[in-house]
This record gives C-alpha cells, sequence and structure tokens, in this order.
C-alpha cells in the first residue's frame, strides 16, 4: 500500500525537442504493485507543453490546477481544473499551457505503456 | 474521446448504511470506450465518508480537494489536497471526511470493477 504526497515523488524535469517546460512524475505504478494501470502527474510551466504524438494505448486525463489547451485528433480544446479527457489510442495529441499560470494534470496509462 | 468538465457529467448520490454524504461519478468509462480502467470521482460532504471494504481489485487514488482520512488496513492516515494513494486488492480500506470543509478523490479502478 501506498500513502503519500505527490510532492514527496521525485520528479523528472523534460526538455528536449518534443517537450518544453514538463515536470513529470509516476505516482503509482508497477514499483508499488499496480498491475493494471499507471498514474502519473505532469506540472507544465507556462508556455511549455507535453510532446504532440500517438501511440496504441489510451489516456485518462484529469487536469488539477490551472488552465491551457488539449490537442485532440486536429482540435483543440480549452482545459482547466476539473476538465476530463479521454483519448483513444491511436489518436494524435498534445496538451499545452498556453497561459501565464501553473498547469498540472494526472494522465494514467494501462501496463502496456511506458511508465514515464 | 472526451474533453468535459467534470460538473458537466451526472452526480449519483449515496447515502445509505454503508456511505453517508458522497456524491460519486463515473468520468471515463467503458461507455467512453475505456476498456482498460476507469476512472471516478467523489465528492463528501464534511462527516461523510464511503464504504468500508474489501474487494479483489485495487484503487488508485488522487486526493484533488479537501482533508480527511483513509484507512487501510488497520491503520488511519491524515490525507489532503495531493495525496497519492494505493490500496492493494483485497486489503481493508475507508476514506472519511472528518473536516469540516469539502473532500474530493479521484478513484480509478481496473476493468474487472464496478464502474459505481
Amino acid at each position: 500500500m501506498k500513502v503519500t504526497h505527490y510532492t514527496d515523488i521525485p520528479g523528472t524535469e523534460m526538455n528536449n525537442d518534443m517537450v518544453e517546460g514538463v515536470t513529470g512524475r509516476v505516482l503509482i505504478g508497477k514499483n508499488d504493485g499496480a498491475k493494471n494501470f499507471c498514474m502519473r502527474r505532469f506540472d507544465v510551466d507556462p508556455g511549455g507543453h507535453a510532446p504532440r504524438h500517438t501511440h496504441d494505448w489510451e489516456h485518462e486525463i484529469y487536469v488539477v490546477e490551472g488552465n491551457g489547451e488539449v490537442l485532440i485528433g486536429e482540435q483543440w480544446h480549452a482545459i482547466s481544473s476539473g476538465t476530463v479527457i479521454y483519448v483513444p489510442p491511436n489518436v494524435d495529441h498534445q496538451i499545452k499551457n498556453s497561459s501565464d499560470g501553473h498547469l498540472a494534470f494526472l494522465c494514467l496509462v494501462p501496463s502496456v505503456a511506458p511508465e514515464m
């Protein structure tokens, strides 16, 4: 079992040609005994973005803080704290922080996906 | 695909001998095409509580608002916004709102579990 605050889990800073200004954390994963799906949290600086990509597993996303935009397929949608997003397998997607504040979201993936 | 605010999803009020002052919502589930796991949100009134129970699937929980307590096995732990909880299969557990404010958490289950 596990009871911890997300800030007590070390974050991985991500800055490369695909990702900018993102810190990622595996909150619950295989190391905790979770065999079916993995909970991650991503914090995005103002102007930052997650990768635009596609893969053959789904995302279940919940926005916990801030404002931004999500691309699904060819359409961008505004997102804010409390927005729920389901990205089916094999659909192009991206999340960006187009605001001047902090953006944070949970993104869960099934066990076939890389955890980070 | 799905992009919506959780408040646009109808809630189910729960009050019985097991649950008190809880509103539950299936945020992402089989009706959305999600085959592997299900995202639910539960809002708990002050003094309210989810059921104390055990079952053979796991919970992945993230506290989004407020303060309360979680029982895992025989021990209670304080929880607050940002707390991450993994409850393994077949471990007794319960969440209660012992504060005078609102408590809300996400609780995800694998597809073998009932969605609500």
